[in-house]
């Protein structure tokens, strides 16, 4: 059984998503962003960026910004060459025929090991994330270096909420995306691995379908079909590290993406 | 690894999403279809609906329909008064906690069980989707029915794409979207069981990343995050079947949602 959020009723009495979602909705990408270096104020240089290209700002955007950007700036990047690897991390390189160093960042980044196999390693994660490689990678970083998943995504997202939220004085959602695997099916989708300001899940039990039937298990994932869509507009190699989704109905309320992590013991695949 | 789908080079050389995310995404609800029975023209009403409620159909557009409402035009309904529950349907029932004969229609689904625990049922269907419960549910159905997946969503994308493209000349994309759980994580998201007109899958191997680096493992469900991104704007019981996205650069290419199932033998959850 999914996890109950925070009740959206008693949050939002006349504001619920479920029984109003928009007729349309608009998703625009942010570019123009310089490379983000450790340190960069982040929801400055979103805010700039969005101000010299637009979208401007409004009450009540999603603002999804891409992970990677945010470790950047937040200095969560590590440089292989003062790498030391463990003799357990020597081992399963071999195994697996990675660098060494990156699998001695992966076991760093990670609880314990999910499953493993043929090049590929899944683990949970610190923050309790179960991804590929800890999350660790090295696409759009320097040669050299491997980029960390934000040591707590949700703070992260908590922060620009605030920042950008005090800055212009708007109503906002904020997402930190990531892209992972998922079993079962090929290919990668984003998902919310850090939220700030509203409900990540939307919770339909109880309401009733159009044939007056009370709707039994759904819960759904909002902020990762958010996460998904603003996929869209940003790609892996065009320079846009944030979008804008405009008119979505979202719950205020002190949601986390840590509420998307289904607990150990309601798991039946770990 | 992911699977390599069609080559998209081949395909549209020019038009490749990867290199090209819109700036700007559109998705609108599709509302006012009449309640679908079987044998119902379902692409003329949703046409009609459009008609009417707009928005119109352009160029380009991705239609997004919810795997209900295609089993109801397909007649892919089942009244559990007339099922009689399999002795193993009925031992599986008291152990799950569920009506035997809704478990007796799950199992004629079903090519086999996956997990099963607590109440849920994790099995692979025919059509080779794992998913909860073989895609079998009351949700927005006569009371004492249940909903089947259709027999082979593929070819209810490709009969729409057909229809809808001759009855209104343009160039359209279809996916038919169903809400699956996911292991790991809290909540449902939509995904594509049906996929028809183009390349349900992007793939970036081998392209380069903004350092120049050749991006390694990166192949985006892009049909899936297609998916997900209508659902916010269908909602679950507002009675809106369909959406469009608008100004998505898909590519072209006969593409098909069974080439989102991970093969058995690649997968490490299986």
């Amino acid at each position: 059984m999914p996890q109950t959020p925070q009740s959206p009723n008693k949050l939002a009495p006349d504001k619920l998503a479920a029984d109003k979602p928009p007729d349309k909705l608009e998703i625009f990408a942010i570019s123009g962003l310089p490379e983000v270096a450790s340190g960069d104020p982040l929801a400055a240089l979103l805010s700039q960026a969005m101000e010299q290209n637009g979208p401007k700002l409004q009450d009540g955007d999603v603002l999804v910004v891409a992970q990677k950007v945010v470790s950047k700036a937040e200095g969560r990047m590590v440089e292989l060459s003062g790498v030391e690897p463990s003799p357990n991390a020597l081992s399963l390189a071999e195994k697996l025929g990675k660098d060494a160093r990156h699998l001695e960042v992966i076991l760093r980044e990670s609880k314990r090991i999910v499953r493993m196999n043929a090049g590929v390693v899944i683990v949970e994660t610190h923050q309790g994330l179960v991804c590929a490689n800890a999350g660790v990678d090295t696409s759009n970083v320097p040669e050299g270096w491997v980029s960390l998943l934000p040591a707590d995504p949700d703070a992260s997202a908590r922060r620009l909420l605030e920042e950008l939220g005090s800055a212009t004085g708007k109503r906002l959602a904020v997402i930190i995306s990531d892209t992972f695997g998922r079993p079962w099916r090929e290919g990668l989708t984003n998902v919310a691995i850090g939220v700030a300001g509203f409900l990540p899940l939307l919770d339909y039990r109880g309401k009733q379908d159009r044939q007056g039937h009370s709707l039994e298990a759904t819960v759904i994932a909002t902020a990762d079909e958010l996460a998904a869509a603003a996929e869209l507009v940003m790609g892996k190699t065009a320079g846009r590290p944030a979008a804008l989704v405009r008119n979505f109905p979202w719950t205020p309320g002190p949601g986390k993406a840590a509420d998307l992590i289904r607990p150990k013991e309601k798991d039946l695949f770990r």
